[in-house]
């Protein structure tokens, strides 16, 4: 079991009960989304966007158009920094104080190169692809020159990272619990609905298991 | 109707025909959460950080520890930017170019103050946890000074936006419309599941209203 190295840039000053720095579980959280935010700065101020993105080991990979400006802004900068999130509960207590949310979220601090190789790059988006929906890629039609030559992916190696990860019930106040309000969690989860196809789909084209299971483990 | 002024700082360029900068539709997306991604500076490094929060009008109210580092760089900086996403669909296409997702998005570039006056914020405190709950705060145990003095609230004064929103199927090729693979969209939604009261919670108190109406609200 290995951990990130703490430093004054990802250690977690407030709630550090509540920080995780373990590769595996912060890889987890990684794994269960694969839409973060990934901040940049544009003429000294810092904006975030949400990008869709792909694990292998380490490295998450990004994709964008030639021209994105977040993307280009990176590239130049050689460093990032990404941050996903799920919230799993309202904490709902006795007192507005001692509120919150349920919820796992990671921070990574990664350097940043462009794949340039054609292969590599197909890897890379297949990656990110196959983190959306698993299995999907290799029955797509395959990937032209023309498509690959027009998309720019970026490799972030991650340098360090933390993770904070709340997941206990109501703590209140010991002199609040006889004040008379409900008090207890909300569960919260992102699901998938029955899919839709599209509309110019041949009649004869049945959903194929690599949806059918997406929407098995994800629905409600 | 109102919009918000384009400029370099949050003019769409990529997909500029899913821009939005319609004063009323941004708010729509920000009312449709009450969790953001906040961006801030560290030594030079955009970070951004999950956040919880409000919104009355066109300013946006956050909080926490007096500690908290990144409420404070905002401080000192005098200004922040904050993107909201919502995730709607799988977009899944034919060739792997296509794919996609359904989101609506906003950015916001806002001002920052410090909310001092005991009033406001108690106010702004109220505003970010009816915004996640409508109508919980009046049924609380009431705020004391200790806990008023140890909150940081800050006042993010909305300067200008800009939305992006996906809400359309599959956008093939036409040349791939006959290419022997499943197309379609996989609708995504973050449902409330079952209220599940504290362990120590009185017999004789029983789920209130406002909790009835968040979950039947954001049930699946």
């Amino acid at each position: 079991m290995s951990t990130y190295t703490t430093s004054e840039l990802n250690q977690v000053k407030r709630g550090p009960k509540r920080a995780v720095y373990d590769v595996e579980e912060i890889n987890n959280i990684l794994d269960a989304g694969f839409v973060g935010h990934v901040s940049y700065n544009y003429k000294g101020k810092a904006i975030c966007l949400p990008m869709a993105y792909g694990r292998i080991e380490n490295k998450i990979y990004l994709h964008g158009s030639l021209k994105n400006r977040m993307l280009l802004a990176l590239l130049e900068a050689k460093e990032a920094s990404m941050t996903i999130m799920h919230l799993d509960a309202l904490v709902l207590a006795r007192s507005g104080f001692h509120h919150s949310v349920n919820y796992r979220s990671a921070t990574l601090f990664t350097s940043i190169t462009e794949v340039e190789d054609r292969e590599e790059k197909k890897t890379a988006l297949k990656c990110v692809l196959d983190h959306m929906i698993p299995g999907r890629w290799d029955t797509l039609r395959p990937m032209n020159l023309k498509e690959l030559n027009s998309t720019l992916v970026l490799e972030m190696e991650i340098q360090t990272a933390s993770a904070k990860i709340r997941d206990v019930g109501v703590q209140d106040e010991k002199s609040d619990l006889e004040f008379p309000v409900w008090a207890g969690i909300v569960p919260l989860k992102q699901v998938a609905k029955l899919p839709v196809k599209d509309a110019l789909l041949p009649r004869q084209i049945r959903t194929p298991k690599h949806v059918v299971t997406y929407y098995k483990k994800h629905k409600a």
